[in-house]
């Protein structure tokens, strides 16, 4: 990305590995984030030309000489945060704060080949080569998936619940997904387009709410006895999102925010009155992912539907450009 | 309270039974509250003569027709917050923001008579009349016992833990006492205040900390390996104390703030990438009180201590001056 719009697709040096901790993999599918359009659309800044992309799923090429868990052939999955896996962080399920923790997506993962760092505590494989099918399944796990599912971890969704979700891209819809998986009785999907409340109903959604800001708190209120919902996932990241999440949740329940905090201030006042439990940040993606890949491989979940533009990757500025327009929900890029 | 630094005595009217869910009880003692120091030093404003106080102890007087659960007679203890006991959110254990709540301190507990509102879901009978040494304890049940005990359950308070403690006043000293209740293996208490530090170590505070804010978050750090501490009770309410908590927390941790908010602003990308739970507010005393009047019974507890100045209530202006001036932790009050 050379600044605001402007993303091309060059021809740039291999990675090779650099400690012996890390690992090379070649790319069977990358894509397009939602928090990639932040800086397309110049909300944050592009100070110099940066590699971009941070979702990856592929076949590892090689190994660094410290590397125990993983080996070349292997089919793999890993999170957008490279994790030790030993600090105390990890062991208690934040390996996205992990102590050492690296952003794999420093080395751009819109691209053939990538460098992942602590590949021992980053990557998972899977049982076996997977079929091509299951490939975009596998690569939404590497973010939007486990992102989701964080979501609604963090917002406390068990059965018998009424979970809300604020937002409809990827991450909203697939916190749809794992709210359903997660047992939550009804679940209230907040979304004016068609087409994305078609795919959350397909992942489970009950209900589907088109207001936004406080006329959609009235309606969750009104929806739940008054009450506000059990549990909030917030999928955005902006203010009105944030303080929508907040005022739809119940006293005593609980808001999981994944959407990545952009001028967002959280008034104290209401907070405390407000008495709900709030919980987010990135992703620990790395927690979910040896259970995700085995829900993939066992067909019980397909969040490659999220997918719904497929391109080479030397037309990634097309990606952008579909998600930015919102003509696509998430573009998958083939090497 | 007539206005900042105004806190007059008077003769007003007995309370009287108005709705039959309503108990009427003569107080066995009362006192001032670290929050009524904000409208005394005129950081809340004080729009009219206004009835203060709302913690109390005390003998039931009279009850209303549908009251069922005590009689007059019975020694009781509530909360401040009145609460019906029954909608999904008293059921849950957020009395404090039940569907029908009333703030008990609208009538005035700094008084010989109380009016409390809903009194089956806000008062609990102790078993058979207390000693007359019991009945501080019992009367810090109904707020800052209470209020402490929340934040260290709010923050997840475990056996093994790590706590920081930020405020020393007569919440956070408790909060040490709940935390060393609730198993924490290490109990940091923030303090530069040397009677309040050697009610800490009383209470089962194992380290004390005197810096503060920045300086204090690195001191919290420095104890803990780098990570933080995995719980932070918030006992204060500023933006300093609220900040100083939410960083002094590690990653995945739990921040339990029961310092009523004044002014603060949480900024959303720290929020983010902190990553730490937040649960706070007015605290659901009425959840605890069962097992804390127990305990209070069974001499496990003597969170009375707290209590470094008893007057008559007429001199309830000399309470509000010292607890201002820092020379008392907390003034009780005898009707």
């Amino acid at each position: 990305m050379y600044g605001p719009g402007d993303v091309r697709v060059e021809q740039r040096d291999d990675p090779a590995i650099i400690k012996p901790t890390d690992a090379v993999i070649r790319l069977a599918a990358t894509c397009v984030c939602g928090s990639d359009l932040w800086p397309y659309r110049g909300v944050e800044p592009v100070r110099q030309p940066a590699p971009m992309g941070h979702e990856y799923a592929g076949i590892v090429e090689e190994t660094g000489s410290e590397v125990r868990s993983i080996r070349p052939g292997d089919f793999v999955v890993g999170s957008f945060m490279a994790s030790d896996g030993t600090c105390e962080i990890c062991q208690a399920g934040y390996q996205s704060r992990c102590a050492h923790v690296e952003p794999v997506g420093a080395n751009g993962a819109q691209a053939e080949y990538l460098r992942v760092p602590l590949a021992d505590g980053t990557l998972v494989a899977t049982h076996g080569q997977p079929d091509a099918g299951l490939v975009p399944s596998l690569l939404a796990a590497s973010d939007v998936l486990g992102t989701g599912w964080f979501g609604a971890v963090a917002a406390d969704v068990r059965p018998g619940k009424t979970v809300a979700v604020v937002g409809d891209g990827a991450v909203g819809l697939l916190a749809v997904l794992a709210a359903r998986n997660l047992g939550a009785e009804r679940i209230i999907a907040m979304s004016r387009h068609q087409p994305r409340q078609n795919l959350a109903l397909e992942f489970g959604a009950t209900d589907i709410v088109t207001e936004r800001g406080d006329e959609g708190v009235a309606r969750i209120k009104e929806m739940t006895g008054g009450y506000g919902a059990h549990s909030v996932i917030e999928a955005v990241g902006t203010q009105e999102s944030m303080m929508q999440a907040i005022r739809s949740t119940r006293p005593g329940g609980h808001v999981g925010y994944v959407g990545v905090a952009h001028g967002v201030e959280v008034p104290g006042e209401e907070l405390f009155f407000a008495e709900v439990h709030l919980l987010g940040g990135p992703a620990p993606v790395r927690r979910f992912l040896p259970d995700l890949i085995s829900a993939i491989e066992d067909r019980a979940i397909d969040p490659g539907k999220v997918f719904d533009l497929t391109l080479p990757l030397d037309q990634a500025a097309e990606g952008y450009r579909a998600m930015d327009e919102r003509r696509a929900i998430k573009a998958l890029l083939q090497p």
